[in-house]
């Protein structure tokens, strides 16, 4: 068995923090109407939070040094899990949440920046819960990046390693340490939502609004403070600030801490950013095509709705400002495939993300030279380096993994009852962790609310496996995993 | 530039034959009732189809000794199309199918052995009309077993390579030529078709209804010569006889060889076939399961419905006898699921086939292992042998290929106005060569008459991709193939 110490005590450091976050929302709350019970909710849950971190570092006394790989497994997992759980408290105590499982169902759409909402009327809701909502999809959305700089490449996860910040190329001269990288990118991510809270004030939303979805647009998570969405504001500037810092999410975070370090360049020199843009610009136009053919749109409003809800969907935010799934059969087909796509590695962004479409790509054409030329010799590239093979099997095997997980996660849902293209997109929104799913009942002006408490587990199951690249979670099923 | 002549040769050479097989449905039309002008059809179309055959082998006068890689992939392409081409004209002069382009559809679904019909009042056409889908079926059936031991593993194609008969195993005492192998297994295929047509005539089949169900059963094409398919039988004789003859339609047919020649146990030991048959159970076993719990059958009848649909929908074949997607959500799923599944390589069914899951498998339990063992060596087997690294690639490829065809072509389907779940059922019926879609239009019940002409001409395409293992056709579309 593995030593469970060092598990208990990174846990427990992170559970004092998130209880120590409760204590804004508590403050929000209090300083909004102190006479309602609402901020006392907040510093309950916040009180037992600490309490058992507290505890559980206590208990393990002693800081470990260093983690094995198996800890590092079993670590990841485990933290999105156990905040998950402890981050539902407050909603659930508030009985805004009518269950325990809505409220965990709530909490693990918003650290893994998926999306989902089982909650309605929440333009009515206290102003703590739609704080502590964006706040959840804010720290998710920092605790992913640094997962993905971190700790991902070390486990060689669905390809990640080929994010190893201990680079061989020679050439690289900054060779630094993944946690002095961690540090200055959390700096990054706090300076995006500052500007991004202050644009969107700037574009006319009152400095609360601003706030919670600024912290929810930086982490492409797309919890709103309304039950519209974006689609609350008319304004064009809002919507286009919104997919300015969507984009800005959905980036290397890796190449800005470059930027900053003097190599403004290396973000427009990367191949996995020049793919995202040219994926979003195809999508975004054929949209933008078929509203005006579909005679939906016209003109630049059709840009701007095509660009938004595009963008919010490929980036995994989730935001909407019409519901798409209403424009007819090519566009739920559409925004059904850009739901996968995702954004690049080491961003907040979910998906399958971009580095994966461009080694299949490679691969692919590797094989089609094969097939002319049985003879040759062909190499796979991946930003003018050669890619490993073990790289590339183990992109493969994440792709493989993803549709098997979609497919038995599609038929579970429909098991339980729910129709075949709502079943489709739940399984592919949570596993994407994209938000909304497409249909009526759980399309962008729907909710997850109705479906039945056993779907809203099983979804929860698939937004953890999309979240931590899926065999992060998987290898813990395994037997060998915990003879080794 | 290739040199063309050896494809016009062979080209020429099988149209002969497909004019000589045209006077079968003459002879049948002219027996029922010489005083109409069935029989006339077919024998013009038969002269022009044995015409333009007898003066493309003239023109290029010489026989060929052998063919270059390039030569093969045009080849294989072409035959299949200038086939269709032909082996639509008695549809079309009959006037059966109102426009050439059904009656291409009808003929494309016929020699792929998809088995989805554009036809409808089957139980009142011709007997010539009936019996030429069903010939058209059973020729492509032996087309496609030829092809996929002679060319295929030569062509290096989707994995393939794993199937050439020349093993370099020196356990492998026989080492048969691949035309030696190819008459036997023609030898086999006919007989197999005689048992089939006996065994339904036993069964209570008119020997007519017998022989052209015959002829589509052991195909896994899947033409009825009833609109109701097999449905229009209510004996469960005749359901049990159609499951024997299309699971041994699924099988490798070089095994039955092996058989032949005194290793009879071949067949039980190989991997494939052993998957095959588990997988098949799997979703027999759910679909049975389902019927019970949802209260649409029970008992033995349930069990009838579920084996027969479930190996008419893995194996391609496509009869049904009964409207499986009026069963409910989960149902649809597993049979969308089970439409993806086909049979083994090396026989005539189709889709993604049994050995790529088994690869892939392999593929994902080597990725977990490295995952737990970083420093771990792990080596993929199949049958007992490595598997090299460049057949781990091509199946790869070919799997991400067959997604990529199936989402580029669901696309396209939705574009042209056609729903949401027609759309994509159409896209995989085509593409993995099965027949009937899902929903009410396309679904075991309906047909595809009302297909916009542009969606049938697509579907012609998904058909021939998925027939020729997509990169047979992709590689034609490639600048570097013509340039080699």
């Amino acid at each position: 068995m593995p030593n469970f110490r060092p598990i208990f005590f990174v846990n427990g450091i992170l559970l004092v923090f998130l209880g120590l976050f409760m204590l804004f929302p508590a403050l929000a709350d209090f300083s909004a109407d102190a006479s309602t019970e609402n901020w006392q909710v907040f510093l309950t849950a916040s009180m037992i939070t600490c309490f058992v971190g507290v505890s559980s570092v206590l208990i393990t006394r002693d800081r470990p040094s260093s983690l094995t790989t198996q800890q590092a497994f079993l670590l990841t997992t485990t933290v999105w899990l156990v905040l998950t759980a402890f981050g539902a408290l407050p909603l659930y105590f508030s009985n805004y949440a009518p269950t325990y499982t809505d409220a965990f169902f709530e909490a693990m759409s918003g650290l893994t920046t998926t999306g989902s909402t089982v909650l309605t009327d929440l333009d009515e809701a206290p102003v703590g819960i739609n704080l502590w909502r964006g706040l959840l999809q804010w720290l998710g959305g920092i605790g992913i990046i640094v997962m993905a700089i971190a700790i991902l490449p070390m486990l060689q996860v669905g390809g990640m390693q080929l994010f190893k910040l201990e680079s061989s190329d020679a050439s690289e001269k900054i060779l630094p340490r993944a946690t002095e990288v961690a540090s200055v990118i959390a700096l990054i991510y706090v300076c995006f939502s500052f500007m991004c809270a202050f644009a969107y004030a700037a574009a006319g939303m009152d400095m609360f609004d601003a706030t919670v979805h600024a912290m929810t647009t930086i982490a492409t998570g797309g919890f709103s403070t309304h039950d519209e969405s974006l689609g609350a504001y008319s304004s064009p500037y809002i919507h286009y600030t919104s997919v300015v810092f969507m984009i800005l999410g959905s980036l290397p975070f890796v190449l800005y801490f470059q930027a900053v370090r003097g190599r403004p360049l290396a973000l427009f020199r990367d191949w996995q950013v020049r793919w995202f843009f040219g994926i979003l610009s195809v999508f975004v136009g054929i949209i933008f095509w078929y509203q005006h053919s579909a005679e939906i749109r016209s003109g630049s409003e059709a840009f701007q709705y095509a660009l938004f809800n595009v963008t919010s969907i490929m980036t995994g935010t989730g935001y909407a400002t019409d519901d798409y799934s209403a424009w007819g059969a090519f566009s739920v087909m559409v925004f059904f495939v850009v739901m996968f796509v995702g954004g690049c590695a080491g961003s907040t962004s979910c998906g399958i993300k971009i580095f994966r479409f461009q080694i299949m790509y490679q691969l692919l054409r590797v094989q089609m030279q094969k097939i002319i030329h049985p003879r040759g010799m062909f190499t796979l590239y991946y930003n003018g380096n050669r890619v490993a093979d073990d790289v590339v099997s183990s992109v493969m095997s994440f792709l493989f993994m993803f549709f098997l997980c979609f497919a038995g996660l599609t038929i579970c849902l429909s098991l339980i009852g729910l129709d075949t293209l709502t079943a489709f997109s739940a399984a592919a929104t949570s596993i994407a962790n994209v938000g909304p799913g497409l249909g009526e009942q759980i399309g962008p002006s729907g909710t997850f609310q109705d479906i039945p408490q056993v779907g809203k587990w099983l979804l929860c199951l698939g937004m953890l496996l999309g979240r931590l690249e899926l065999f992060t979670v998987l290898v813990l099923f395994m037997p060998a995993f915990w003879r080794s």
